[in-house]
């Protein structure tokens, strides 16, 4: 069979799933991820030797080490899935939920039933635990997923795609509600963004060239997040402590995260109080600094920033870092430069803070805390499948809704329209 | 100026202007759709001059008169402009809504706030009277928009678009919030569907033809509503008064429209009963009945429905009938046939409507109710810039919500992530 055919069948066989997942109910379908979860953890030894066929591969083709670290599965992470799918059966089902329901003068009564997306395709790279993550998400909010991981993660993939679909049969749901795409052909990927008959969504998880590829290509529409260039402006009615507290986590938390906050914009009527403290603060745990020349008068021996770095994610111990005159060039800083992922105001005045609410423009937008927080579970979505920097259908972290859709719902007792 | 670079110019105007709607005012924006209406509500002479030119031209194009009625303005349709732009006034604001604000473990405090899309690009026929409902809806829900009506309608737009750029200016605000595309060259139309930069979305509004051309080519996401083949399942516990009213209703009230049943489903155990009753009142206004053999058996002299007449959206008074056993044959078929637009059941079974709304995967779902009714109007919706089959962002009758994405708004107070 080749790769068209091949992906065909598997986009008819998800649409056939997913039309008995989508009346799989709420019971059913919490049973399947604990089904998967009981046989994950009884099968510790058999995951990690396939896991281990896969990094031996990828050493063999001198992957580098944060490649095969991403790659894998040590008990550790193997409990964190079972985790994680025992988390998901505890979240409320989004699937079925009717709201607005309300009669309209015609007397119909009209509102929207959540119902899932129908069939996803998940493209992502050699994490496996994405599989786990990606099927779980998918499984409770009713979808048939099609899932391609990296091709280095093949045998670790088909092992857990092994669990998922003895999870389902136990629970009489159709095995193909999870499918992993066993070619390792990239072929395959370019049939999978074109099958608009029996695919409604993909979802592309990994690093900038993976997206872009995919939003190149994709004849489907995607749910994708782009860059992270996040901000924080510390206002001159900014609480000095608070700044410098929140400035420093946005940074330093996390170096590789798309919330990471990647340029600091600080009022110039506080620029000299705070710059030296958070700079310090920055410098002893190995952050590069790059200002532009007022940051660099006030802080020694820093490079200075170009208009790259403004533009640039560094994903790395580096802030580039603007004195502004005040909120209004900290806006105009942030719509030309933001990639409208997440920017944070800090200070103690409220026109201030909401006009920055009112008008940043970005996916998330805070006052008084760290852009670290822009995740699906900190925001208490329970789970997320990744982050939308995009501005329809899911924007921000998106959780078990945005894998669903709204249709309408009209009751009527022989209503005609006149 | 080449069409490239102008379409590039009108995408930064836009995108310049939608800036300054997304901070304006409920009051402002009302005022815009005021001041717009008394303007035209001042220049009826004006406009059907305007537009005598356009008709002139269809004319002498060879145009035919269904072609010429959509695009001729008079004193009724100028009318129903001016009480549109009031009607979308009186409308409640989408934009600045906050929803879901709630604490977080953290104590942090998250929610969503509903904000404008930006930038929308509307392409329609050449149907003036578009021209200001798209406007509104657009202005209203603080976007700017770029119109691309029909090249027909060109003189009739322009002569709208100078009281909508005077009824914003009137208001402070932009004109170049609502621009109209002045060139009648078809390459525009593949400038905006690429200008990913400076538009938001597409909304494509028209036939079919114009709708996949315009699917094929956006490379930015679209609102689009292709066929409309709905669905009526006469059940065998319907009651036989309500089924026959709601379908011919759903079939006669107009043949022309997108919600208008296209196929009737009959259950085998009240079609004796109801056939012969409906089949007469079609015949008397003049519908073409097509059916399968057992319709056939029941209705004397109707021609067969072959297998592409189920998948057809006849816009015109033809009607394909179906007998089948029960509801889950109704449902199969509407699975495979059906548009996912609308479908309704007409039964007095609880379990059975149950299963029917949570079943049809179509945007409306319909209990004892006519097709007809889907209609941003009769939804509630205020007014609807179309009806989307897509799935993701809106689904169904699209309405000033549907212009509107919603951001995740974080509130804290120094918080840092752990």
């Amino acid at each position: 069979m080749d790769i068209k055919q091949l992906m065909e069948q598997m986009g008819q066989q998800a649409r056939a799933a997913s039309r008995l997942m989508m009346k799989a109910t709420t019971a059913t379908k919490n049973q399947v991820l604990l089904n998967i979860a009981t046989l994950i953890e009884q099968s510790h030894d058999q995951i990690v030797s396939a896991n281990q066929k896969d990094i031996q591969t990828a050493k063999e083709k001198g992957l580098d080490d944060a490649f095969v670290d991403r790659l894998t599965l040590n008990p550790a992470r193997i409990s964190a899935m079972v985790e994680s799918l025992r988390q998901v059966a505890t979240l409320v089902d989004p699937i079925g939920e009717i709201t607005d329901l309300r009669f309209q003068p015609t007397g119909i009564r009209v509102g929207k039933m959540r119902v899932p997306l129908g069939v996803i395709g998940i493209i992502y790279e050699s994490r496996p635990n994405v599989t786990i993550d990606a099927a779980a998400l998918g499984l409770k909010s009713g979808n048939a997923v099609i899932l391609r991981g990296g091709s280095e993660s093949l045998h670790s993939n088909q092992m857990l795609a092994q669990f998922i679909h003895q999870g389902l049969e136990m629970a009489n749901l159709p095995k193909n509600a999870v499918q992993v795409v066993e070619t390792t052909d990239r072929s395959a990927v370019g049939e999978l963004l074109r099958m608009k008959k029996y695919v409604d969504v993909i979802i592309p998880r990994g690093g900038k060239s993976l997206i872009e590829r995919v939003s190149q290509e994709a004849q489907i529409p995607i749910i994708k997040h782009l860059d992270g260039i996040c901000h924080v402006y510390i206002d001159d009615k900014a609480n000095l402590e608070k700044a410098i507290t929140v400035a420093f986590n946005a940074k330093t938390q996390r170096y590789g995260t798309c919330n990471t906050m990647e340029t600091l914009l600080v009022a110039r009527g506080i620029a000299k109080q705070v710059l030296p403290i958070l700079g310090e603060k920055y410098l002893q745990v190995g952050v590069e600094l790059r200002g532009c020349p007022e940051t660099q008068a006030i802080l020694n021996n820093i490079n200075p920033a170009t208009e790259e770095d403004w533009a640039t994610e560094y994903l790395a111990p580096i802030l580039s870092i603007r004195v502004v005159e005040g909120l209004d060039e900290a806006i105009d800083h942030i719509t030309k430069y933001s990639s409208q992922h997440t920017d944070s105001i800090i200070s103690e005045d409220w026109n201030r803070c909401m006009r920055f609410l009112n008008e940043v423009d970005s996916s998330s937008v805070m006052v008084n805390a760290s852009t670290r927080f822009a995740d699906g579970f900190e925001y208490g979505l329970g789970a997320e499948i990744g982050i939308s920097t995009d501005k329809l259908h899911a924007r921000g972290p998106v959780g078990l809704e945005g894998l669903t859709s709204q249709k309408f719902i009209v009751l009527g007792d022989g209503h005609i329209r006149k």
